[in-house]
């Protein structure tokens, strides 16, 4: 059994935020062997990303939700590093700016697709725009339409599960993969990263008074999260609600991720036809007199 | 009865080509009347869409279709003059750049879609990627994997017709106006506006040998057009199909369809609280001072 196989969701089970561990315990592995696992992995991704960019018949999308010190940021660095920039963006989605909410809420992200044989990994994504609006009941403060926001919460967020749904759909069919990570960090682990930001001077940048507020609210974003997790997993666009207590296990879980979604690619350097293949001789000449 | 029901498909009728027509002659309108009217829909149409840019709680998306020569350029000219320049753009499609084929087809669209109090005019739109792409069997051509270009041609126009769907229900939901118009032109009218492309100098610019090709299946074309009409018009998200062989009179019928549309917005200027009304004394008063 795959080391993911608890942490992956496609539609087929609920959700439970409660059963699902926030550390490794439960994995009984060591910390050793998964940091030389860890850059086994790094060395295997770096290769595999080539041979994507090569291929560009397929572009990936990676997005990541968590609660305020869930670790995407050093996740993204310590992952992301292992690749080559050239082929890899990071979007990072802050507070949408007047001329984003202007617009509908998947424009901003549309524009962040990247190229096929490309790589965007979605630093939070339009999941805020289902979850956090949910939460702290937004709905009425968009410049919509009657029409659009006079209704009840219930159902518009539930559209907007759907729309989100069909949206990943949408990308799946046109040559995308899109996967979904959740980092699952425990009230406690938070707490102790957040008096980090408090305590240590290079680390103060970080903190915001905010965060605390949401804190107050983290079993309702829990409960948020695991409906929304389970209402749009599938077996194209799946998501993972990873363990986040310890950034080495989180990380190591993500390469095996990314390695996953790689591998159903199946990417090939392009080969060149008998007559590209011909002329091979013709340009070393060139270049040889 | 409104002249625009003849032309008018939510989804309830098939669109047939064959039986709607190309001119005015079935209304029984006199051209006099007709300019006339057209005057006054224009400053009522300023009126409209000076209301809508301040009411900025809807947007509104005109998609324009038509064979080559039917006339989209003149009319957007015409009747887009009428409207404060500020809040209307017009997007017009070409080829797909490289850069463009590398991205899922609504990439570069959803980038055109205006800000809510703003109105975005597809000059050609992703019907082109159903329409066309279908006449010409584009779809083994894309750079994407087997698993999407690998099928059956019919199924992937089928996808093609579903995501369009769900992409316009998308933006109705999300406060946005989406209006579709097919410029319904007779393929003997197409040769006189083609000849004098050839033969009067300040249009020469405007031919291209490419037409002449498209030309030949013309009668191809209204089929696909036909069934993908069908297809994609709903309710929220209508088709015209309207007359094209006389432009004063299409000019017209546009004008018609858009103050419509203006209408189900029911846009208002914005009115002020009491507090800020309160402060409108205050205001002159530093004024005056």
């Amino acid at each position: 059994m795959s080391l993911l196989e608890p942490y992956f969701f496609d539609g087929s089970r609920k959700c439970k935020m409660d059963e699902l561990p926030t550390n490794s315990k439960k994995d009984k592995v060591k910390k050793e062997e998964i940091l030389e696992k860890f850059q086994k992995n790094l060395l295997l991704l770096d290769e595999l990303q080539n041979t994507f960019y090569s291929y560009k018949k397929e572009g990936m999308i990676l997005v990541l939700q968590a609660m305020d010190a869930g670790g995407k940021d050093s996740l993204i660095r310590h992952v992301a590093s292992g690749m080559n920039p050239q082929g890899v963006h990071v979007s990072c989605l802050k507070k949408p700016s007047e001329e984003e909410l202007s617009h509908d809420y998947l424009w901003r992200i549309h524009q962040n697709i990247p190229r096929r044989g490309e790589i965007t990994i979605f630093n939070r994504s339009y999941y805020e725009d289902i979850v956090t609006a949910e939460v702290h009941h937004l709905m009425t403060t968009y410049p919509m339409a009657d029409r659009v926001i006079g209704g009840k919460e219930a159902s518009f967020i539930k559209k907007r599960i759907k729309q989100v749904n069909n949206y990943e759909t949408y990308l799946y069919e046109n040559s995308y993969r899109v996967v979904k990570v959740f980092l699952h960090v425990s009230k406690e682990k938070q707490k102790e990263r957040l008096l980090e930001r408090l305590d240590i001077p290079e680390k103060n940048w970080k903190f915001e008074a905010g965060d605390l507020e949401e804190r107050e609210i983290f079993d309702v974003y829990m409960k948020k999260y695991e409906k929304t997790i389970s209402e749009t997993a599938s077996k194209e666009c799946p998501w993972y609600v990873l363990p986040a207590d310890q950034k080495w296990y989180t990380r190591y879980l993500l390469t095996e991720i990314l390695i996953d979604q790689f591998k159903k690619v199946d990417a090939k350097y392009p080969t060149l036809s008998k007559e590209e293949e011909g002329m091979l001789g013709v340009y070393r000449d060139r270049l040889m007199n």
